[in-house]
């Protein structure tokens, strides 16, 4: 099956403590895409602007990214800026332009249309859901983010009655549903209507919810890490795709697998900058990180 | 073979948010020690004053602690008081009296000092030394926290040379370490001697280092957390109980599923006030969270 990852396509400048630079390809969608595609065929839904770099677009391809249902504008693609601090534990974002995606109001073609599992990548909410609308999907998952809590939360809880699988990272997940207990926010989300919930911890691994399920693992162990941005979207990626390559009806087996799964993309997207660990990664290096990863955590 | 606990016996006064309560059964070594006791003949070595209730001393036999090494004194028992805030995340210590435990020089019985298992519980470095000297033990554990890495820094990593396994919480194995990355911080603490490290995060899990192994679990997940007084020493004891329950040299395996042990034993802990919920529990009870916490954690 393939699996359908629609979000921004972005053009980033980030520093760290240790360095800078500038014009890498970035967005939720083209972290998770490219993570995707180790797993499953990979359509690619967004926007770009005239200046998205034609180098960027021969990466996506390079990973077979379909970007069949990427749209061109004449403004500028969305642009983002951010700068981390503190043993990367902190991050400010420098400037945001929000550029082509500001009026974006995605068309499916009928071949993007048609996967059956898809990703709606961190965006704003009210795109996620036209992107929703357009489908014929089977599961689908959607990434979000505080911003969105703050600024459109009607649209976000709209959202979450539709969809299978709601990812967001554990703060968010503390602030979306009034807890500091993240096992009472895990419940309290699936009751807003996504059949699942996954909550990320960054360093501390994630946490994986359902009425009557639950799964949880820690983060794969990294002496140093480089730089976080999409570690998220790599992650949501990943579980996305994996789930794609699985046959029939999505279990909670498979999900917890496609966590695991999320978690050891997530570990190498952080060991160098932008998505440049991404494009040197194959399947046996991934299936070795995996398998380390199962001796970490499984006692029988 | 039995495992011995060494350690503080205390009187704790206890504020939550919720609730207070006086005169409860304290130290590390009472909450080790009955957390033991469920799973091997468990010896109890510390220091009482003439105030030490008679009903924490039943309440200590009726789980069958042996209470040979307990030393009696006509001071004032080691009393303990301290208030939990913002949802239990934050504490403070309102008052600390070391009465007998301040000139404490234990004297280990041969009976005592000959279990195979020893938990040098929660302690000054020098008195847990004290003990160390006197035992003939396969297998050696110490407990520690950030009041001894302030004030005894040269007693604990003369400590740390002698023990088998360290166990810390994250933020004393960052400090000790000098690192904020806890991968990082666990590798450095092996290179100080001990053979073994295990840091506990409290509601995100623990890990366990050895040269060439590693382990990660999530925590036990409570919907609501009433007192984690004790929570450490119960899972060093639950740790320390089941190594002493396993036959022969004390493998890898063993310490990841003493770690699993600890986890259950420490949830459990955390759901009523002080020693309480340990009073509470049988095998079948243990059996059925360590089944529950298998199925939470396993994706083979």
């Amino acid at each position: 099956m393939s699996v359908l990852v629609a979000g921004t396509i972005a053009i980033d400048d980030i520093k760290t403590p240790t360095t800078a630079h500038k014009n890498l390809l970035g967005g939720s969608a083209c972290y998770a895409a490219i993570s995707a595609s180790y797993f499953a065929p990979t359509v690619l839904q967004g926007i770009v602007g005239h200046d998205f770099p034609a180098e960027h677009v021969e990466t996506l391809k390079k990973h077979g990214v379909d970007l069949s249902g990427v749209e061109h504008s004449d403004g500028k693609t969305f642009y983002w800026s951010g700068e981390y601090f503190d043993d990367l534990n902190t991050r400010e974002t420098l400037d945001v332009q929000l550029n082509v995606i500001e009026d974006y109001h995605p068309k499916l073609d009928e071949s993007v249309a048609k996967s059956k599992i898809v990703l709606l990548a961190n965006m704003s909410p009210v795109t996620q859901m036209e992107v929703l609308q357009q489908c014929h999907a089977d599961f689908i998952i959607a990434d979000t983010m505080d911003l969105w809590i703050n600024v459109t939360l009607e649209p976000l809880k709209a959202l979450i009655e539709k969809i299978d699988l709601l990812i967001l990272n554990d703060s968010e997940a503390k602030q979306l549903a009034g807890t500091n207990n993240l096992i009472t926010a895990g419940n309290r989300l699936l009751e807003m209507g996504s059949k699942y919930v996954a909550i990320k911890k960054g360093e501390h691994g994630s946490m994986l919810f359902a009425k009557n399920h639950f799964f949880t693992c820690g983060a794969f162990p990294l002496h140093e890490v480089l730089d976080p941005t999409g570690a998220g979207d790599t992650f949501a990626g990943a579980l996305a795709g994996y789930l794609a390559k699985s046959e029939g009806v999505v279990s909670f087996k498979d999900l917890c697998q496609g966590v695991v799964q999320g978690t050891v993309m997530a570990s190498f997207v952080c060991e160098a900058f932008s998505t440049k660990m991404l494009h040197e990664l194959d399947d046996a290096k991934i299936q070795a990180r995996y398998d380390e990863f199962i001796r970490y955590t499984q006692v029988i």
